[in-house]
C-alpha cells in the first residue's frame, strides 16, 4: 500500500502504473447488454459484418476498466475524483483477450484559486493492449487535497 | 422505432429526447464494486463523511447510463458510434432516486475529408435530473454513414 499523496506531493511528469487486467468476450457482452446494446459489442457474428470488423468492447467499458485500474494504481489523498475530462479517445478498439494497463502521467498542477484546500491535477492516462496499442487516451481533471488544507 | 437518420437527414440544432431513469441506490453501488470502488459510490455512511455529502454515482456510471439512453433514442444509421469526446463535465452529482433523461443536439456536422462514405456529427449530449439540474454534459464526435455511400 502506498501511502495517500496530497497536492503538494505531487511533480510534473510523475507517472503511475496500474496492474493489467485481462478483457473476456463474456465480459464485453455482458457490459453492452446493459450500457451499450449495439450489435458490434454483442453478438460475434454481426460484429465480423460491422464498422469494426469484429467484436469489441464499448468505449465506456474500456473507459470504466481505466477507472478501475486508477483507483488502484494512483494514490491521491480523498480518492480519484474527476472534476471533468477534457479529451477521450479510443485510437483503437479494445478485443476480447486483449490485456490491458493504464499508465497516468501528470501534466498540469495548479492550486485552486476558489478553494485553498484543494490543488487540481491534469492527468493524461493511457490504457493500451498487450501489444503496446493504445485503446484510450484521456486527458483527466482530478481534484486533490493539500496537506495542510484543514488549517486555512 | 424511428427510421435509421443518415449524414444528409441531420441539421444543425436537431435535438434527440430519451426516455427517463430511474437511478437507484443498489445500482449506483453495484456499478462502484465493479469499476470505481471508492467509498463515496459504495456505502452511505462513508459517502456522507467525503467530498460528495452523501452517496452519489460514479461519474462513469452516469455515463454508461447515458450511452444506454442514446443508443435507444439517437437513430443513427450505423448505430451510435463515438470517435471520441471533446469534454465531458459533471456539474452535479446523480444521486439514489434521481430519474434521468438525456438530451442530444447536433452542434456541427461535417463530411469527412478521408474517407466519402461517412459524416462526422458533433452532438452536445445534456443528462439532467427531474429537477433538470444537469448530472452530465458531454461533447461527443459521432461517425454517420452517407446514404450514398456505398456508391463512392
Amino acid at each position: 500500500m502506498t501511502a495517500p499523496l496530497y497536492f503538494e506531493d505531487l511533480s510534473h511528469g510523475q507517472t503511475f502504473r496500474s496492474r493489467t487486467h485481462t478483457l473476456t468476450a463474456e465480459a464485453i457482452k455482458h457490459f453492452a447488454a446493459e450500457f451499450d446494446p449495439q450489435p458490434f459489442h454483442l453478438d460475434e457474428a454481426a460484429a465480423a459484418a460491422s464498422f469494426f470488423a469484429g467484436l469489441c468492447a464499448s468505449g465506456w467499458h474500456t473507459t470504466a476498466l481505466t477507472m478501475r485500474l486508477l483507483v488502484e494504481s494512483v494514490p491521491f489523498a480523498g480518492g480519484v475524483i474527476g472534476a471533468g475530462m477534457d479529451e477521450l479517445r479510443w485510437p483503437n478498439p479494445a478485443r476480447p483477450g486483449d490485456v490491458l494497463g493504464a499508465v497516468s502521467e501528470i501534466i498540469e498542477l495548479r492550486p485552486s484559486r476558489s478553494r485553498p484546500e484543494i490543488g487540481l491535477v491534469k492527468l493524461r492516462i493511457t490504457t493500451a493492449n498487450q501489444a503496446g496499442a493504445p485503446v484510450l487516451v484521456l486527458v483527466s481533471n482530478n481534484i486533490v487535497p493539500r496537506r495542510d488544507g484543514a488549517a486555512r
